[in-house]
């Protein structure tokens, strides 16, 4: 088998069978294939797309490249959420400790900001000493006793699609339905979870840009999920605007905390809640939605689940005074509103654009070594929809250094379309796939 | 300008500026941009194929990357002959020497045999002595001193393409019209030529696997050559079986010896003589195809052209006893007949397959660090729609291993199809273009 006749078949359109995935994702994986030929494959995958079976060939070569947690002696039920990712989207920080309260076991690896979006890691390291770099080991025993931990990647889960993400990070291949399923679901096997519930987002602030491949994506998350024996259900959610009101690491740890309190804004909570739905009523099927929402309302009204995050973030070694305390983390030293220019409706937000605006502050990254800036980012005080007064502030910008800031404030005219025409605000979830 | 933006750009199959492809070539050849990047993009132009205006700009863009050569203070035509490969075509050898006896320049920078087809390069080399690797400025005397000098691509002529080239051969991304076509006429626009003549086969030995694709390779070529202000034309020729009779780097050097002494096999006579009289039409344009054939037989009869060969050979550092005793040149030790295994009508010759069998007989090259065997290769017997009876000889290999021998042998069946329907002698030139 040459990797030149695998690209080569794969160039034309033809279907890789899966020991030809498997010989070209380990040659890679052990340095025997280059960059440069994989590279070549990605962008004839990227364009040619993949079969069912390739993908789910390509799924288990990455799966079966490193280690996988095994939860099958614990008692109660393993489960995850995962977002395709989105701005503002800030649903695992409350999610994961309501149902780790509800003593469903959350063995969660997240990622960092990608492109536009922001990541679970970068907004947990805004808790001061917060560690996301857990062994293994040290993972899955947090999991078994606190019921939920919060780590990263490691170089032993999937180390394949470590290696392949970063080389589709900096070759313009990472948009692709069939590469982000197989990235996504392999990592999610790897976490020997029982349920797995995926918002996929929609929409001006998401990856996929139409509903159709949204939808694509969805399914394809879920058929791979099911066939790994993984309860697996897919909402297709809005992201034509932001979730929730605040943008940026600390800024969304905060408001995270707020919907733990019970204050959290309506749309944020209404995603959380109903992707929780998905996994109690895996873990109990007899469950209604009602009754699954109801308990999470007392975990949350209780302060048990709020009680859960901050435990948490202790045993990661965060400091948790500003937990308890929020008004004593460090705040940006630049405060400043947007004002709207004139009078009229919110027709529409560029989520994405609003998303690579924060990478101006230091929110996110431009390349991997930047380190990120917790306190900055903004928070929206308009929602689609949302009558607006000339003067009016859109938004406040959170920012540390005055260039930054200056840059986004001539740039954020082109985040927000006010008009005259009266504008329905967005379903927050179109579909549930699966 | 980011490389990944300009990969993603014509992944999605938008058309890329000149300043985008100069940015990206350019950043490529001083490595500014890395192998992993390039390749991405060459796997999308390879699928979603190049503008007119983008082959153009990449081919200036490698033209302008190295030297140039000048022969406009020259007296005489200066012109060459361009083959985009086959088997057993060692039109190159016979011609240059022909048309430089007619008093016409020809600086040929030539190639060495890629994939399944022979090169001029490795042919020349099977002349004890022979030294393929002149600077620029020892080519130019040459051709301006002798008429003809054959040498490979120097560091300076092209080196974009040079290094794009390798990529491009181990990355299946070499069947691309438009990477073709940059390739070919930036090193031929590079030697300072006014008059081009391109040999485009078409057939189961050839590159192109469709007559349509080899249309269209000869009127991108021919296009590209007139927009530089070379008079070009195309012949589209017969690749359905090799041409002439021998095939392997002596052995074609032997027969070209034999052409030269009036002693040729008729396909090879025609189409090298078809070939000549485009070139000797564009240096004198009331010369009718009549007189120019007249002309090259003429100095092939009075055996001046033979006598260029031999200079030429001479003159590069090559032994000339071998030209002028060709028996005195080194044999395969293995010398055996392939017999018919059944009577009938020679129907059909895989002449791709028969192309990569004397690469197993080391007359071609499994990855560029392989040594080359002068003395393997083929003798054909039989054309297409020949009579066959069984038992007869359809080729004699010349082999110095047995086990590639023996594998040669257990693999030659499958290359000649007989039958029993009678089958037309296929055309051998289809068609010019320009």
């Amino acid at each position: 088998m040459l990797p030149y006749q695998i690209i080569e078949k794969k160039s034309t359109g033809l279907e890789l069978t899966p020991g030809e995935i498997a010989f070209f994702v380990n040659g890679y994986t052990k340095n025997d294939i280059p960059d440069y030929q994989m590279s070549a494959l990605l962008m004839a995958i990227f364009i040619k797309g993949m079969t069912n079976e390739e993908m789910l060939a390509l799924t288990k070569v990455m799966l079966e490249s490193g280690d996988r947690l095994d939860f099958s002696k614990t008692d109660g039920f393993v489960a995850d959420k995962h977002s395709t990712g989105g701005v503002g989207d800030k649903v695992s920080l409350i999610l994961a400790p309501v149902l780790a309260a509800l003593d469903i076991k959350i063995p969660m690896i997240s990622g960092r900001g990608l492109g536009h979006t922001g990541g679970t890691l970068d907004k947990l390291e805004s808790i001061p000493g917060f560690n996301v770099n857990l062994s293994v080991n040290e993972f899955q025993q947090m999991v078994l006793s606190n019921g939920v931990s919060l780590i990263g990647q490691t170089r032993n889960i999937c180390p394949a699609d470590k290696k392949l993400y970063a080389l589709r990070d900096v070759t313009a291949t990472v948009r692709s339905i069939p590469l982000i399923s197989a990235s996504i679901m392999s990592k999610k096997i790897a976490e020997g979870i029982q349920g797995l519930v995926l918002d996929v987002k929609t929409g001006s602030g998401a990856f996929m840009q139409t509903y159709d491949d949204s939808k694509a994506l969805a399914e394809s998350l879920v058929a791979i999920g099911n066939l790994y024996g993984i309860q697996t259900s897919a909402l297709i959610t809005d992201m034509n605007q932001p979730l929730g009101r605040k943008i940026g690491n600390w800024l969304e740890v905060e408001e995270s905390l707020a919907c733990l309190g019970g204050e959290g804004p309506a749309d944020l909570m209404d995603v959380t809640l109903v992707l929780g739905n998905e996994i109690l009523r895996m873990a109990d099927p007899g469950l209604s939605s009602e009754a699954a929402q109801q308990k999470q309302q007392a975990v949350i009204d209780s302060g048990v689940a709020l009680e859960k995050f901050i435990t948490t973030a202790r045993l990661h070694g965060g400091d948790t005074r500003v937990l308890e305390k929020p008004e004593s983390h460090s705040r940006a030293t630049h405060v400043v509103d947007f004002p709207a220019s004139r009078s009229g409706v919110l027709q529409a937000v560029d989520t994405m654009q609003l998303g690579f605006l924060g990478i101006e502050l230091d929110a996110g990254r431009r390349k991997t070594t930047d380190v990120i800036d917790p306190d900055t980012g903004f928070m929206i005080h308009k929602r689609l929809g949302d009558p607006v007064q000339t003067g009016e502030p859109l938004l406040t910008i959170h920012a540390n250094k005055k260039p930054a800031l200056d840059s986004v404030l001539s740039q954020m005219e082109q985040v927000f379309e006010i008009g005259d025409e009266p504008v329905d605000a967005p379903k927050l979830i179109y579909e549930k796939i699966g």
